[in-house]
């Protein structure tokens, strides 16, 4: 068990969630069945993360009020009736806002000193999907990823002309003004952190390319990236959400590698990499919705949003979601040339189950969630339209373990209760 | 049978290859079982196409002729030893350079009248992916995909950083100028044809919008959607090889949609939307390589590439491509509320066997291929490297079906020979 509590929230075992013990998955029959104990919750139920990476002490509680705030949005989104894709937006757009995550304000800066960001969104509804890549100039960049997805779902534009699901760069930002997204300034975005963040990189950066200079060529990449850390603060965010309806959605957004090359875009633009939700359909019983985090192109290689979603059809999700991570992750042959393979995912999956129980026109949702992650932390909250207030967790590799080698999963329940139709 | 064989190279049924009857596929294991009367190639096999949409008999001529050099350009790759992956980029090379595709010089024009060009490669040998989206400014973005490609292989950049995988809009352009790779006015890529296709383009969406803002607003969209025949000239290029040492690669290029939106990024700079390599390896006993083409936004959302080679290590692959054509493509739930799903995909898969003659120390690998599409047409070219002259050909939907909810599906077989290790 390695539950990690932190000061400001423990993750206690409420009515309303129960932590799984690291790896062992035989435990998690156990936790399901233990279900008829728990508390039951009305209206929906949100998963965010404030990314996979490092989360140092000393500013753990900063993440977790961070996601603590983002479930609260969700949760007033659900509770009034909205659907999942909006309660996922407006988990994230608080998620984007906070200098302390990799997202909108506080994003990394690119080499050229600037922010660009990518972020996407998907509806499990409809299907429809909307990204942006490296957009500047946007303090929301979730928020034209929304509006993408709901401009396309009102169908064709003039003369028959198909909407675009993924816009990047000056025309994503053009077209976001044009739909009445105000623009912002990018030193708005910019923070005392990233910005000294940027200095330190560049002066580390230059300091690496004059040590090299000395060394063979042929030698130079692989020497360099051995004295590495590997799992630097890679803190995308990301978000998924289950509302009354059975709706799931997913939303990730990022600011990307520290010092990437302008135009640079990774897995939180990128379909099937970033986030990935599904309703229930008569080919999959579970509705299911993912977001990841970590090293873009990792998770675009992988695919893992995707892998991950389709886990998660198996009978025992937890057991498929930590062979995904091994298998199709961190085993990948498509990552094979990778030492370290960083990433994290939060997942759900939600099916209809009927109840035996308090009475016979109430329809219940079993909602299964988990995290797992290769990085050295992943701070997550969670909560449901019931409970008063969030949990917060960060979650880290167990001690001795190899970042990128190794890797965490934990989880739990939640029962939704609705009247029957 | 479907074959429509055109005036200036008819695909006869030559001893490299046979077409297999349209949605008969029980005449593919006749056509399988009659290898044994082929001729024997060596060095390689390559299959391109010059894009799903509509190919006017008036052009049928320069179409083909730009498929059989960009066979001719790969094939000289093959034979002078080159891997699979640098022969599929020479082949993308010359058809971008045509002024009649639609992917670098005769680009459409977006919104703005200027070419924004999307490419992508992929190696099935390091399964390393290279991709460029909204690039301007350069005469073949698959070169800036491919050097993008081969600079991932080389390991981490400076100070630990991780290479970028995809690159866009103005970024793009710079990391391409700063990797060696010429600029290019963009003047110089639009052609008589694509500025004139652009005037007229405009007139029409002009046209459009007025009589729409006439209309009641909410019926607007649906309206002007169904006025337009949604398979319009939609040719993106692309190609597959496999190479002598089973090797296989592919690639995509793309002006994308004419009066796109600029920023807007369709399926070839898309992982696993545009193009897929897969060498054989322990879970896969076939080598798959696919390259698609048609409606960007359609190809993102069922990861058509990515799918169709997961099909192609079924044991019939031809009825796997027409069932995946079928139900995850048309009747793809992720584009139920789509009218007409326009696509077309050129697909292979590789396997060595056991040849029990001519003599025992010669290997042999059969390659198997086809294309697809929904569209009215897709122009395509093969050839393997003991062939004189690449065969092309223009499949048409058959006559009387609706383009976006039918589809054709022809293809052939290959078999090459080399020395046993």
């Amino acid at each position: 068990m390695t539950s990690n509590a932190e000061d400001m929230e423990s993750p206690q075992k409420t009515a309303a969630e129960q932590q799984t013990p690291l790896f062992k998955d035989t435990s998690w029959h156990n936790t399901r069945d233990s279900i008829q104990n728990h508390k039951l919750s009305v209206g929906g139920f949100v998963l965010v993360h404030a990314g996979a990476g490092y989360h140092s002490e000393s500013k753990a509680k900063e993440y977790k009020h961070v996601c603590k705030r983002a479930c609260q949005q969700a949760v007033e989104q659900l509770k009034s009736g909205a659907l999942a894709v909006e309660a996922v937006a407006a988990a994230l757009v608080e998620l984007e806002d906070s200098p302390f995550t990799n997202a909108g304000t506080g994003s990394n800066l690119n080499l050229s000193g600037e922010i660009e960001c990518d972020a996407s969104v998907m509806d499990g509804k409809s299907l429809q999907y909307g990204a942006v890549g490296a957009i500047s100039g946007i303090k929301n960049p979730i928020m034209v990823a929304n509006r993408l997805l709901s401009e396309a779902q009102k169908g064709k534009l003039s003369a028959g002309r198909i909407p675009p699901c993924f816009l990047v760069g000056r025309g994503a930002h053009e077209w976001a003004v044009g739909h009445g997204v105000p623009p912002c300034l990018s030193e708005k975005m910019a923070t005392k952190f990233s910005l000294s963040a940027y200095k330190r990189n560049k002066r580390k950066m230059e300091l690496a390319e004059k040590m090299d200079a000395g060394r063979n060529q042929t030698k130079k990449r692989r020497q360099s990236s051995g004295n590495e850390n590997g799992s630097g603060i890679l803190d995308t965010v990301g978000a998924i959400v289950v509302d009354m309806q059975g709706n799931v959605a997913a939303a990730v957004s990022s600011g990307g590698l520290a010092m990437k090359h302008p135009g640079r875009v990774g897995q939180a633009a990128h379909y099937g990499c970033g986030c990935w939700a599904e309703n229930a359909c008569n080919m999959n019983p579970y509705a299911t919705a993912v977001s990841t985090s970590g090293c873009g192109e990792h998770l675009i290689r992988t695919m893992l949003a995707r892998e991950c979603s389709a886990a998660m059809q198996s009978k025992d999700a937890h057991q498929a979601l930590l062979e995904a991570m091994q298998n199709k992750f961190i085993s990948s042959p498509f990552l094979a040339s990778e030492d370290r393979v960083l990433g994290g995912v939060i997942v759900l999956r939600c099916c209809r189950c009927v109840e035996p129980q308090p009475s016979s026109n109430i329809q219940g949702a079993l909602v299964e969630f988990h995290w797992s992650h290769t990085t050295e932390s992943m701070c997550i909250g969670y909560m449901s339209a019931q409970d008063s207030k969030a949990k917060t967790h960060i979650s880290r590799l167990p001690p001795g373990t190899v970042p990128g080698q190794s890797l965490a999963i934990e989880g739990g329940v939640c029962r939704l209760m609705s009247m029957a139709e």
